[in-house]
């Protein structure tokens, strides 16, 4: 029996999104999920009681940081990352990749692996394959990620089609090398950038290994939504039905919706919990900047419409008091809400796919969010 | 009948001291208390059911704090303080008096009041003892305090003598200024610094006045804590037996005990919850300072004999690993020890007068803690 596998429940007739549930070690989560991101085992200022009172399925955490600090070795001695962190549900850690390209001063790409530095310290260190594995072996996440380069957008054609070609190559090794087949589960990661020819042979490569999931990788990292978008109508269809699709790094509230229309079952993102500890946050009346002087004196809830915890509780003025004397109980209370304003969303996805009407949701949904379907963000 | 009323159940037999409660219009504090402070209308990183869960039964928050930021004619219109923070339980509210000699860069002290420079912006602000009960009737604490100069340590005689009498007249035009005695208790503040002469003036100045309650002021400013002591066994006696008696600013753990023993009802410090944000932690073994690489890969409680939310369910090397992280969720995990810590104290000086041992139990609490009575504290 495999570690993680997907039960697929519905397909919405309106949209085509999949009602489904992944089952893992720790539980079971439904989707389409959105999973909140805990970069150093925590997801920043939240409790694992918070995440669990606003239903949070599964959380993301990062191997690359947990890799620099407190380091795998500590955490596995610690009894893995679930025990480490007081975290009972499902956890999934990438693969360091991202962070690796995207946060590392030097580095040095070879076919062995990445040689990097440390943004803390500056150490020269190297991650392989092999040894992201052996890090989240020892972390003994729920769903790792195997080890790939994210290309940056835009890229020539020649530098994606080398690097997903790589990737193939590591994510065979990854495979090879997990040790934990039985008690974790393996994501491979399409890559192939903006290019539908790439995204194929990548798809090809990936699928003709037996992965218990597939992560979409290289999206949200610049490009036009719409180019997200049409990456997606033609990567979506190459992956397999049976199995998980996770859209990796991707969490504005038009993109989790638009991403379930096109059979994204996963998605991750530190938007909502980055812009709420600068005081942004995501209503259902679209984005509220709480700094704003209009706010100062608004007793209301941040969102009328809102039934969470922060919402039922503090005002717009105690909360833009709390951001902007600096306490920190101001943005436990940003991070709530947005947490649960995702989570209430997918929950509303999710509903809207059993009902067939994910189309219309959609609509609803934008027309209250005061945004055009595929176009402005957050 | 007074908003704030003292009941005495016990005194201990072996130590004087006594056990009771003050009766306020948001509830019952049971005596010798402890409160947590909440500067700017929230106790840092804490929610108020977390300050429930380890049943703080009161919390002070700061004048000079609120009426700088947010204001005190915000708060109330936003319902009082204790809606605006979603807190009902007591609450209170110092007079803004050692802010202002403390915090503020420029002051003018005249018999009107005090003129001083806000520290967040430089913007010219006056406080009088009729503008000090004007923004705490704004606020509608339960308990407030009398305008005050809180002279230095050490300071001239002839200094601390003038200081204490003007602190009696702002006293006395306290009482006549505000406006909401039914709802709000007003103590007066004894004050007199290290001279026995000048805190018998200064209590009987005040005694004179009709307030519902006592502080002694002046003292945790710098002087040893024998001199502290000595001044509570002369001070203590000239205060009346029926009202609650409040030693302001303290709150080391050798402290609320020794100062329990000389017949003080409540205190207040910021210690638990500013060392907590360095990660330095009160234990039953003493102080712990979880940066320290010897708890690096410590995987025990905090302190094995706490049975409080983050030695139940966090390591050290956990709590370590956020600490050096920069993650808020350390700061709540030491706050919340440090904060249960000195509650779960008071329980048991409460209980040890229960039991008339009091002496006994100070002993029992020094041996573990390592400090000597009288001696080293926090």
């Amino acid at each position: 029996m495999a570690a993680v596998t997907y039960e697929l429940l519905k397909v919405c007739k309106q949209s085509g999104a999949r009602l489904g549930r992944v089952h893992t070690p720790h539980g079971v989560i439904e989707t389409p999920a959105f999973m909140p991101v805990g970069t150093q085992a925590t997801v920043k200022t939240m409790s694992p009681e918070e995440l669990k009172q606003m239903d949070a399925h599964i959380i993301l955490s990062n191997t690359y940081h947990l890799f620099l600090r407190p380091g795998h070795d500590l955490v596995k001695r610690a009894g893995g990352l679930h025990k480490f962190m007081n975290w009972d549900r499902p956890i999934l850690t990438d693969s360091g990749g991202f962070q690796v390209f995207s946060l590392s001063d030097i580095r040095k790409i070879r076919e062995e692996g990445v040689e990097f530095r440390s943004h803390l310290n500056g150490d020269k260190l190297f991650i392989s394959p092999e040894k992201a594995m052996e890090i989240q072996n020892a972390l003994g996440s729920d769903i790792m990620m195997a080890f790939d380069e994210c290309a940056p957008y835009p890229a020539e054609y020649d530098y994606v089609k080398q690097s997903l070609e790589r990737t193939s190559r590591w994510a065979e090794r990854c495979l090879q090398s997990h040790a934990r087949p039985h008690d974790q589960g393996l994501f491979a990661i399409v890559q192939g950038g903006m290019y539908a020819d790439l995204r194929k042979q990548s798809a090809a490569d990936l699928t003709s290994l037996d992965f218990p999931g597939y992560a979409i990788g290289g999206l949200s990292v610049g490009e036009p939504k719409h180019l997200m978008y049409e990456v997606l109508e033609t990567t979506v269809p190459l992956l397999p039905g049976g199995k998980p699709r996770y859209l990796m790094g991707v969490g504005s509230p038009d993109a989790l919706v638009e991403g379930s229309i096109r059979g994204i079952d996963m998605f991750d993102c530190v938007l909502p919990t980055r812009i709420a500890r600068n005081g942004t946050c995501m209503t259902s009346e679209g984005r509220l900047v709480i700094r704003n002087a209009k706010h100062m004196e608004d007793f209301g809830p941040l969102d009328p419409n809102c039934s969470c915890y922060t919402c039922t509780n503090y005002s717009r003025a105690y909360i833009r008091h709390l951001i902007k004397a600096d306490e920190t109980f101001g943005i436990r209370l940003t991070t709530y809400h947005n947490l649960h304003f995702l989570l209430e969303l997918m929950r509303g996805v999710r509903q809207a796919i059993r009902e067939d009407r994910l189309l219309d949701f959609r609509d609803e949904f934008f027309d209250k969010y005061g945004m055009e379907a595929n176009g402005k963000g957050f």
